[in-house]
Parts: C-alpha cells; sequence; structure tokens
C-alpha cells in the first residue's frame, strides 16, 4: 500500500533529461501517464512537473522490480534509480524523446484508484468535473503551465518594481465596510456584537494613505473582493498588482508603467512591445469604436452620418434623431461577399442584444447596391452616406440608430463580433492603448446626479478645474486605462492632494461636507497634515494572466476557483455552520 | 492652498545628497520637519522616505521663494529646485550633514494643520494615538524601516524560493469552515442563502492538494485569519511563508529552510548563521528548558531531582511526587547575591502565576546555606541535591515541585524572567534550534481522548509506526519547529501519503472513517488517486519581521494593525452596516 522513499532522493527532473545523460544513473519521481507492455519489456511514461519521460523494465535488467512493475496503473506515484540509455525508437514529439531510463530499482510510493477524469489537455469532460476533481485537473501540462506564467509574471512584476523603488506594503484584509459602489462581503465581528468588517474591493484608500505617510512608492499582489452577480470572466476574490506613486503626475505614472509592460510582454511572451504606447482620449475611442476598450487589432471603425440623415425620408433615422439619437455606421470592408442576408439578420439580433430595435445595411455590389433601406434614401443622401463610410464595391455597411449609448454599444461590440466570424483576429498580435482623458463624471439617471467616474478622489486635467461647477459634463480626468487588444488590464488615476479641489468635487458630486465626512472620514482627515501629489494604477491580475497565456476563461488561470455561483466545487464551499458559530458572531439566519 | 508641482520633477532623494552633489543643481520633495530663522536666512530640514536634508532660503539667492518659505510650518509638502552647497557648520549626526541645498525655487505643494503626534521616533504618545494617526506614525524614521526590511525579507524570501523550483501559487481566501480548531472568522454568501465561507487559518489543505496536483514545490506569502482572543503579539490577521514540497523526508525540508533562514540573516542582519542548524528533540527540549521553544542565549537549564527528594521529609516534595508529580530546580549560577529574599519572593509570585503553588529555593554562600526547606532536608539529601544541581558558593537554587506540566511551564519561564532581571540577555545574538520529534498525539483531558498534536495528516516517525495502536503516547511524528531565541519562527511536517497509514492515524485519533470524510472529504478524496511523499513548514512572517528588527510589539511591523480588540483606531473597523446589508446576506443581529 505504499512503500517510502527509503534512501533514493531524486537527483533529476522527467522532462529535463537529455542525451547529455546517456550513461548516467538517475533516480527520478513521479506519476505513471502511460504503461505499455512490449516485446517482454514494460513502458512507463513517468510525468512530473517538467515533463514526461520513458522508464523501461527489463527482467535482465532488474527482475524484481520489473515483477513490480507488472502492478502499475495510471497515476501511480513512483521512485526509480535507473541508467539513462539512447533511445531506439526516438520520439520527437517530446524533448526527452532520444533517451530512455533502463530501471534498477522501483518503489511505489503510492497506489492510485482510476481517476475520474483523463490528465491530458485534450480531455473534453465538463468543467464542473474539472472543478470538482481540481487536484487531478491541475495535473494537466496546460494547468501547469498556466500557473507557471501567473508566478513568473508576478516575479517579473516584484523584481521590476523592487528595481525602482517600490516598497511592498500589505494592506489589511479585514476592513471598514465602504458606503457605496459594489456590494462588500462582510464579515461578523465577534468581539464587537453587531458590528462587521469588510473584505476589501481595493486597497484604495490604504495605499493612498501609505503616500501622506511618505513610503513615496507602495505595491502590492492582493487579493480583492467584490460580491457582485458573477459575468463570465469574474470571480468573487480576484487578484490586483496595486501600486501608488508620490510626487508624480499623468506622464510618471504612464512612463513608469510602460517599462514594466515592456518588460512583462518580453519576459513572459518574449515580445518587444513599441514604446511610448499610443495615447487615445476617451472621446476619440468612444467615437471610432463605440467603446473605452478598442479592440486596435482590426478595423471596421464606426463613423457618424447624423448630420446627412437628420432630414431623411427615412423616418427610422431622423426620427431617432429628432428624439435627440443619432446614427452610426460600421464598414465590414471587403468581406460584403461573406453575408448572406440570413447572416445580417443574425448580427441584427446580435445588435439587438445590446439593445438596438435594428440593424440598417448597405451591401455594395460591383453592379449597384442592394439594401432594404436604400428605397427611402435619396441617391444624394446614399451617395453621401457610401462617401462617408469610405464605401466601395464589396464592402458591407451596417447602421444603428439609437441614442448614442446604444449605438456605442451595439455597434462597438458588432465590430468585434464580425472579426470573430471572419477570423482575421491574430491571436499573436498585440495592440496596447492608453485610453486617456476620461470624462471626471458621469450622470448617474437614477440618481438625477453627476457620480465619480473612478472615484471621488481623481484629480480633474488642469486646464478644466475652472469647469467644474460651470460645465462638470465637459471636466476631464486625469485618469488612464491601458487597454490590451479590447480588455482593460489596468487603470488608474492621479488623485487630488488639496482639500480645497477635494470640497469643490464633493460639491460637484452633490455631497455635503458632512456626507463626504461620514463617507470617507479618516482619509479626509489624513488629508489635513500634508499630502503630496500621488496616483497609481491597479491592473487585473487574473486578466493581465489570461492574456499572457491565451486562455479565454479565468477559472483557467486560478488553482482553485469558484463556480459563476460563487462556490467552490471542490471543497464545497460555502457551507453550513453551528447554530454555536451563528450564536457567538451575534448573529442568526434570517427565515 | 497647494501649488501644482509645475515642470518640476524631482532628480534626487533627500537622504541620498552627499558631497559628490556639491555644484550640482537638484529637484528636492518632501516634507517640512523643522524650520529655524538665523541670521535672516530660513533653513528647513526636508524629509522624504529616504531621510533628510538641509534646505537653505536666502533673500540673494531668491527673494521670491525666501517670502513664500517664510509661511511654511512643520509637515508642509514642498518642492523645491536649489544648488548643492558645501555645508558651513556640518551635522555628523545625519549622512547629508556635510551638504545643504539653496533653494532658487518653492512650491509649496500642500499646507499641513498642526499634527497631533510629533514625527520622530522617541514620541512617546500613546499607542491608542498612533493607530489612530497611523500615517503620522508611518513617516518615522523607525517605522519606514521596519516596513522597509519586512519588504526586504520577503524579496529575499522569494529569490531564494523561486531559485529552488518553487511555484508562488495563490490559494482562496473565501474557504469552506473548517470543523475543529481555532475559530474561523466566516462570511455569509449572498447567493447561496444560510451558508457561509470561512477565511482560511492556513492553506494547509490547499497546499496539500496542491501537491496531489504535481505542483512539486509551493510556496505563498499569505495572510491568515484567526478569531480568538488577542494576546499581546496576536493579530487577527498574520502572514505566513507558507511552502510545501513533494518527494522529500524531513531532513530534506530541514536542508533547505536553512539554506533560506541563512540566506535572511545574511541578508537582513548581515549576520553568517552555522550551518547546519543544531537539532533538539522535544524530550530533551522540555527537560533542558521547560518548553519545546528553548532560547538557547543563556543556561540555568531545568534539572531533575525527583529521584532524589521522592522520599524526603520534606512533604511538599514527597508528597506531590507521590501524588504523581516532581521536582525540578534550575540554578541561577553566580548570581545569589542579586536576589533579596523579596526578590526570590517576587520570583515566586511570577511563578504562581504558571500554576505553581510556591518556590523552594536554597541559596549557596561561601560560607554555608541560606534555605527555608534545608531544615527539612536531610544532609545527604540536601547535598546530593546541590550535587545534582552542580550548585557552587554563589548559585542561587530555585525549585518547582508539581505535576509535570506545570514544572516545564513555571520553571521555563522562570529561567526567562531571571535572565531578563539580570540583563544578561544579548539582544544582537541569535540562537537557532530545530526543535523535533514531537509526539504525535497530546491527551486532551477535556475531551478524553488523543488529539493530532500537529494536525492529523502529520507523518509518525517510521520506527514507531508499530506503536500507533499499543502505545500511541510514544509516536514521535515527522515534525519540527524552528526556534530562534526562544520564539517559535515556524513549523511543519512530512504529511501522511498513504490511505491504510492515514486509517490508522484516524483510528487513534477515535474518529471513525465517516467522522474523518464529513470533515476531510475532499483531501481523502484527493489521496486516492496517487499522492507523492510530501512535507512542508509555515513561518509566521510577522513573528520573523518582529525579531529582524528588534521590535518587541508585532504592530511596530505591520503597516496597519489592530488593537487587542481587533478593532482599527485609523478606519474604526468593524462597524455598524444597514438592515438592508444584511437582508441581503440573508441573516439578522441576534439581539
Amino acid at each position: 500500500m505504499g512503500e517510502t522513499m527509503g534512501k533514493l532522493r531524486r537527483t533529476h527532473m522527467c522532462g529535463n533529461l537529455r542525451t547529455d545523460n546517456i550513461g548516467e544513473e538517475v533516480i527520478l519521481m513521479g506519476w505513471v501517464q502511460k504503461r505499455r507492455d512490449l516485446g517482454g519489456l514494460i513502458f512507463v511514461d513517468l510525468r512530473d512537473t517538467t515533463g514526461i519521460v520513458q522508464i523501461v523494465f527489463d527482467k535482465d535488467v532488474s527482475k524484481e522490480a520489473f515483477d513490480k512493475a507488472d502492478t502499475i496503473r495510471s497515476e501511480y506515484v513512483l521512485a526509480v534509480r535507473g541508467k539513462v540509455e539512447k533511445r531506439q525508437s526516438v520520439n520527437k514529439n517530446i524533448p526527452t524523446g532520444e533517451i530512455e531510463v533502463f530501471v534498477e530499482e522501483l518503489k511505489i510510493l503510492d497506489e492510485a484508484e482510476t481517476p475520474p477524469i483523463y490528465i491530458k489537455d485534450d480531455d473534453d469532460v465538463s468543467e464542473a468535473m474539472r472543478l470538482k476533481y481540481r487536484y487531478l485537473d491541475l495535473r494537466k501540462p496546460l494547468m501547469q503551465r498556466n500557473l507557471k506564467i501567473r508566478h513568473k509574471t508576478a516575479k517579473v512584476v516584484r523584481e521590476f518594481l523592487d528595481e525602482n523603488n517600490f516598497v511592498e506594503i500589505e494592506t489589511p484584509m479585514l476592513t471598514k465596510p465602504t458606503p457605496e459602489g459594489a456590494r462588500d462581503y462582510l464579515v461578523p465581528s465577534r468581539v464587537n456584537p453587531g458590528k462587521f468588517y469588510a473584505l476589501p474591493q481595493s486597497p484604495q484608500i490604504m495605499k493612498q494613505l501609505l503616500m501622506v505617510s511618505g513610503m513615496d512608492r507602495y505595491y502590492q499582489i492582493v487579493k480583492c473582493f467584490r460580491d457582485e452577480d458573477l459575468r463570465a470572466n469574474r470571480q468573487p476574490e480576484f487578484t490586483q498588482i496595486d501600486l501608488e506613486m508620490s510626487f508624480v503626475d499623468v506622464d510618471d505614472v504612464i512612463e513608469l508603467n510602460e517599462k514594466l509592460i515592456y518588460k512583462i510582454f518580453k519576459e513572459i511572451k518574449g515580445i518587444e512591445i513599441d514604446l511610448p504606447i499610443k495615447r487615445m482620449s476617451y472621446n476619440e475611442a468612444m467615437e471610432r469604436y463605440g467603446t473605452d476598450k478598442p479592440d486596435l487589432r482590426f478595423g471596421f471603425e464606426l463613423k457618424n452620418i447624423t448630420d446627412i440623415v437628420k432630414n431623411s425620408q427615412f423616418k427610422v433615422f431622423s426620427g431617432t434623431i429628432k428624439n435627440g439619437g443619432e446614427v452610426r455606421g460600421i464598414n465590414i470592408k471587403g468581406y460584403a461577399d461573406n453575408f448572406s442576408r440570413k447572416d445580417i439578420s443574425k448580427l441584427e439580433n446580435y445588435a439587438r442584444t445590446y439593445g438596438a430595435k435594428g440593424l440598417a445595411w448597405i451591401k455594395i455590389n460591383n453592379d449597384g447596391i442592394s439594401s432594404p433601406i436604400a428605397k427611402f434614401l435619396g441617391e444624394e443622401e446614399l451617395n453621401k452616406i457610401i462617401e462617408r463610410m469610405d464605401g466601395e464595391a464589396g464592402d458591407l455597411l451596417l447602421f444603428v440608430a439609437d441614442k448614442q449609448s446604444v449605438v456605442f454599444d451595439s455597434l462597438g461590440h458588432l465590430r468585434i463580433e464580425v472579426a470573430k466570424q471572419l477570423d482575421i483576429i491574430d491571436e499573436d498580435d498585440y495592440k496596447l492603448v492608453w485610453v486617456v482623458d476620461f470624462p471626471l463624471f458621469e450622470y448617474d439617471e437614477e440618481e438625477d446626479r453627476y457620480v465619480a467616474k473612478h472615484h471621488p478622489f481623481t484629480h480633474p486635467v488642469d486646464e478644466d478645474i475652472e469647469l467644474l461647477e460651470t460645465e462638470p459634463e465637459k471636466v476631464r480626468a486625469k485618469a488612464y486605462d491601458i487597454v490590451i487588444n479590447g480588455d482593460e488590464i489596468g487603470g488608474g488615476s492621479i488623485r487630488i492632494n488639496n482639500s480645497e479641489l477635494q470640497k469643490r468635487m464633493f460639491k460637484a458630486l452633490g455631497f455635503s461636507m458632512e456626507e463626504a465626512r461620514n463617507k470617507f472620514g479618516f482619509l479626509l482627515d489624513a488629508f489635513k497634515y500634508g499630502t503630496p501629489p500621488h496616483g497609481g494604477i491597479a491592473y487585473g491580475f487574473d486578466r493581465l494572466i489570461m492574456l499572457l497565456t491565451g486562455s479565454d476563461n479565468i477559472r483557467d488561470v486560478i488553482a482553485f476557483p469558484k463556480t459563476q455561483n460563487a462556490t467552490s466545487l471542490l471543497t464545497d464551499a460555502p457551507s453550513e455552520v453551528s447554530i454555536e458559530q451563528l450564536e457567538e458572531l451575534h448573529i442568526k439566519l434570517d427565515d
């Protein structure tokens, strides 16, 4: 039922043996990937975290080992001592394929039942099974690779920040519940009846306090928590690379972070990205891509035709505009033939999921156009539209008429969907862009007031400060997001370090100073005793690792993730607890 | 109310300027530590995270800067551009004391109210004030130094483990409540009504699963949580350096960790510790020091005189022994004259706090002995005792008669208390020892059964396995603690990787397999599919940093600690939350 290693101590890792090792005696330990019996020999693929090597049991080398080997099955754990020899039938598919190890001594360290999932990357078992048997799923080479890339990325980040005089400082996990924003996970306090800690949504306030403390440069790779309904690729606990710097403005933060991003791509992907990274204003990103997370790997940019069609006979266009809406389109350049009416109808359904009421289209053929809306448009109008859209034979033009947010959202997603359907996105291409000059405020229709687009400590762009009271919607923020291939990988801002300006900000947000004090008391107190200019950024570490590993499932880059129902299929968390435990915490279940 | 930096960008850090910089134009940013006006000049000590430099405002250099400087007060935040010059009156106390900077341009980046605590290490304000104004307290050089040592230690640990093929893997913070051991912090689940997550007390089970996963070598510097009544130097959340290795036995783990410890001491303290580190069995540690955390920096070792006095006329001794107790003593060698009867009486009171009913003593003078118990002892008995205690003129012998646990506990603490009173402990001396061969079980009198001294997965010493059913109290564990100067800095064990042995272990603990399955279900399942021999260790990172910084208060090595009441005086966490929030979590307050 399992032998001990005895005096055997591992000398080599399975995946590292090469022809250089021929003739050496080695001691290997690992799992049985596969066993084959052939010509009186037993061949075993032995696997450890570095890879696979073929070991051979031969009666003539060791009868004892051979006989014992006859009992082994998949996933048994072995320790073997043997000699590396040149392999007769070379296997070009694995790095160790030119050698094999003839076993002189075998210890079966543990037996194994037949595993409920296969230990191979192309196993197509359900994700539920993968998560339930995560300890087996993690044996797969791809998962081992993903976790190692995650480790290496953290290492590269730390090395870079260490070299740049950042100090890694741990901020508390048991924090104060926050007054607004996403939902907190709460933790009842036993020694303070009726009171609760919150798990941090981010270390934002603590890192600003560290700047007030004169720590100068802070970083942390840290768990954060949000109790939100989980969409795909969200987890209740997620990891941020969080950093903050004193005595900086936007360019300082961006320049340092570009070097960091350069280093990550260089060391993890072997790619040298171009510096400086392109910057694009929020407005430009919205106008051209319909989103503040533009994917620049392909075209199909948005064009505004509102001015052309505002008096159109086509009431779907002109009526929408009269009601305050607008009309924009994208040109699927050169791919008109790829989309039948039925395909376009499917695209329309896709656009509807983002709120569009319909999708108007014009196909430009060599011999004229086909379009269900052409008959409503005058010839001049049609020509102007085609000109604006840069339309030529072979193009498919798609239009949405609606209020601006719907136009952006639906066309922004549509251009990506079309590119995916056409399979024209180069997965090995990385297009990076800083999106800057975000609006400082956005109007919250529910609350009928302006709210901070980032957070209420975000510094306005200097020349816009005078507009705070008069035209708040025009005030831009010293905020920046780094967007890679359409994903926001990180974002941050310069913070207000001046009480006067902070007061004006709160006023613009409709907070009295008393409300502000209730919400942010200790931070406002801290700002009274000399606050340096400061700013920072936080990266979504899980998302970054997805990008670097080419994973499209966040659960493939986290060792022990939760489902979309926020449960662990492995440990069965969350679970019920005893009445006594609840009593100690001064709470009871609400029934 | 605060200027912007404008085009000024920091070129140097305050504390780094030296005579080499004389003649250079520099731009510095920092806080006003002190301002003095002297001979028509304004002198300011400007402070940043690297230290202090003197800057000088001289009308003749810049009238504008001089006039502005006239308004500045302590803790104002400044940006200055100026020229480094040789200082007339050298200050040998600070590294920048040979230079000063004549300011050509000044920007006041933020003003400051008078801070409620002084920004200097020897401020003797209450700890409550320090914690409330933590962002000011952290400005003190000592706190900045402590956090930097913490950072650097984490860095050294990571570098070492990276080089040794460990993979840093994050384990979940939202885990399954544990069935026994210390109290969990619980987190109610919103989407799973009536169910709770627990914050991890340690990643123990997850790291064992990672070994089952074939990750081979895992580490993490990670927050852990225990909701226990806080003693001094305990925090509700604390940090562990946690690691686990596959295909290892005790010596492998110890040897690797000795190299790690060596590197930490070398890089942080500049001390080269001797390797291998001494090992001492649990039994020897208890016999000689009365504790499994022996401080080896001084003597006063325990000696057993039970055999000598078991038939003594002195009934306090012989009576105790008859009732199953024992008598041991320590020799305060050469310090008899330091302790008056009154002093010894105080020591007795100290011993009582550890359960001792009294403290017998013998003082050996040049001209005989003085002792309140001598008259009850025969001369031969007395001589034997003195011989056993290695007693000579000038020695003070102290004895406790009680059941073994009280004798060990009281004498163990007493020898430390005496050494502290005598001030003979060299704070720059580091005595390291591995305590090994712990008993696998300890008897729990309340539960009237054996419980695992470490945890139920700890592997027994191989040659003791046969005693599991017959003499469990004699079975030693493959467990090891690293003890430095009387503090347990880390501990770990080799784990059972064999189902058969695990079953015998559970049986010895009095669990049915069904109970075991309820408690540890998914781990036992995992062990069915091929488990490598594995073991690891966890270090108390806060405690290690206390040792390396020479702090005797855990709150001095944590940026934002909690009080013994588990509250944050800074943020006021924990705090009340709204009824709506509780309703969402399906709980209500227990009133």
